[in-house]
């Protein structure tokens, strides 16, 4: 039994500074790595893919909308042509910082405002297969279980991974429950553990009025923007490796994530 | 006998149009594409590497400092360690782009500032040089004759190539006159297509204070940003195939620069 | 009997010039003058404010999404305390402008997207109307006739003046024909003239099934994106002034746009 | 006797947070707020500005050149006319922001590069001082004792305060000691504490080879990008309470920083 650990990495940019790359690279087998457009810029991306690499971190890459101030997390509503080059763009920009630093890019993880649109919005969802298919269809996509944009990459040939949130409440549909709820976030270390050993072993999780649903997690995903972050990381590697379950990226399967 | 044109590409960025590639892309060989940094948003990058591919002219990333507001045209102190990563970022980024029209990129051509900094700037110079040997050694570099970067690059290893601008006038010393000073700028384009023509021709032009001087061009550059420079390419162009002189590109003698 | 023209000016962006500001100036009573966040850098909003006081002609605040590479007309769901924020800032900016040129701000015009979501949308409009009341609540607003924004402005005490467009065909419900329709522009400079002659005269103008519908116009948006629209512009002054219609500014009224 | 504190802020952006304008507004008495170039977007300025306002800081307009990602860090080559429109820009947007929060821009302290460039260069020096002179005569300037621009700033007429650093060496000519020489900064409290004293009381700081040099303070500069920094800045301010220095801003002076 194995599965993948994920993480939002390389979103400093010049003179701020977010997350603790250096110590999730430690815990996490994926990092997901900012591209330029919600954040990162090029100096701090090729450190974290640096890192990355030392560290047999598998690389995706995490494209956005063109939005810094927003931190990609508002929607913004693009064209399907002009997304497409956006993502391409993006894809290929960490593509050529981590070849720089003897590594690749192994998947992309669409971030933010993108992530929750392309789940639902069938005319962007297509735009991004579209843009990965167009610059490498051996790349995974990570994304959400029975999401829109899952379903047309599978279609298109293109290998689609799910994921479970560590810290995160979920609707008895599967869905997460919105951060503006009370309850939305987990924030107890023992409890996050506790949900994602389970999840694991037997596939469900306990939604948040109490019924067990089935979640299918090829990997967990853990935040990485705060110093306790961190140590929920580490938390849920621990109780894992202690329940005898492997770490291994899911995008090493097909192609090694870095030598 | 044959000799390269080049000229400035993708400089549009959303709303904003300049210069007109289509047409300029008839004219010439190589195609300095802009990547992101002082010009060009990807959608608008991959029509223009596109158009070039469809034509066969070769590609070249035209990278410059990160400066939007100021075109890449005003000098910006940045740490070699930072231009290193952002060179790497922009070349990459256009190589995705052209990659995903079938094309790819054969040289880099430093823009504005940069280009005229790194004539001069050891340290700048070396960092462009690294960034480009980084992302691959076979690219070539397009610059002014006896620049210092050009130097750094040959000693690395790197083709280098050289241009002579076909409307600037030259100083005794092979250097371009200032725009800031009258007479830097030829409008007379039968004046330019005789000037080049006998550059090509003979290697020599005349300075501004009518000595003649040694120019070593592999590459004559055209500017695109006004409705005259295209009738000043074709001019150039046709002067120079009626004077029996062939058009091709520098960068096509290592690679073909588009099937 | 008189009526305002008005036209988007300052788009232009560093190196990227938009629109002929000087001519236009000529023609309308009202300039909706950038604001840095989808156009316009400081130095060239200056000279257009600088034009626009000196002609005498009011400015208006065209304010906008922050969105550069989009051009601010790209729907962008962001919070209502951010953009209350975004707008206070740009309005006090073009103020700050506007001021150093000896000329002052009179009215707030909202630009593309956000122009169309708060004419729907009650939250974005309600920040917008916010901002503009805690900057000045004397100034205008100007928008479509009928807009939640226009409700919302006029019940917090703002002046509120609604425009019709010059080369816009209309809906019978009074909404604009959307761009993607054919016959949604009309490029025919006479028609256009004439149609704005008798919206001016009588109150209605023929929408695109043929029936008459009522427009209530205080000003005549001319665009000012093209060469031809300059053209267009001075058409419909010309046939205004012809028909005896005075044009002067709405936001004259209520205080003079430059002395 | 009595000395101003004051201390850079707002340098929040988007989803990064920069510095504890919270803590710091308990202890200093100038709040130095980034304008959107360098830092700061415009709802995190008004947070900022609100909570100075509601201490009584007076606030000063940090402006910069136009770079995010270097923030403002970089020498930008830009020409005087578009430096001047953007440090107007600059100063108006702030002065809307604090306006709508019932508080006022008393004084100016340019940023990073800028501040450094213009304690020397005179064409940029006399940019900065125009565009103060055309905002707001009455507006202060905080820059280095014996810079170029406090020269040209006291020649128009502004008032011109000059700063020491609190955690900075000094050179035995009175300029810093460069960051990238060791012993630049001094990074214990009580050290700093005692040096801002002995200067406070009796206008002399020892240099980095041990002589006494004489430095003109108007205000102390205490940084707060750091955790430790808010520590430094409430020591300096408890040693000077203590030795019985008031604490008052400089710009308080001639007009009221918020009522």
């Amino acid at each position: 039994k194995s599965v993948d650990l994920n993480s939002d990495m390389g979103e400093s940019f010049g003179r701020w500074t977010l997350g603790d790359d250096k110590a999730l690279l430690d815990v996490v087998t994926s990092a997901n790595i900012a591209c330029g457009f919600h954040a990162g810029d090029p100096a701090g991306i090729l450190r974290t893919a640096s890192q990355a690499a030392a560290n047999h971190v598998c690389i995706g890459a995490h494209v956005a909308y063109r939005d810094l101030s927003g931190f990609g997390r508002r929607f913004l509503d693009e064209q399907p042509g002009d997304l497409k080059a956006d993502v391409i763009y993006q894809i290929a920009a960490l593509e050529g910082i981590a070849a720089s630093v003897g590594a690749s890019v192994s998947y992309v993880k669409p971030h933010g405002a993108l992530y929750n649109r392309i789940a639902v919005d069938e005319t962007q969802a297509r735009a991004v297969v579209d843009a990965i298919m167009t610059v490498d269809s051996s790349l995974g996509l990570l994304t959400l279980p029975g999401s829109v944009v899952g379903l047309i990459a599978a279609d298109a040939g293109l290998r689609v991974f799910s994921e479970a949130f560590a810290d995160r409440a979920y609707m008895p549909d599967g869905r997460l429950v919105p951060r503006s709820q009370s309850g939305a976030v987990i924030h107890d270390v023992g409890e996050v553990a506790d949900r994602i050993a389970k999840l694991v072993a037997g596939g469900t999780i306990e939604a948040i009025d109490g019924t067990m649903i089935r979640i299918d997690a090829d990997s967990i995903c853990v935040h990485g923007d705060s110093p306790s972050a961190v140590d929920m990381a580490r938390a849920v590697r621990e109780r894992l490796e202690s329940n005898g379950v492997a770490l291994s990226s899911f995008a090493g399967e097909g192609r090694p994530c870095a030598s």
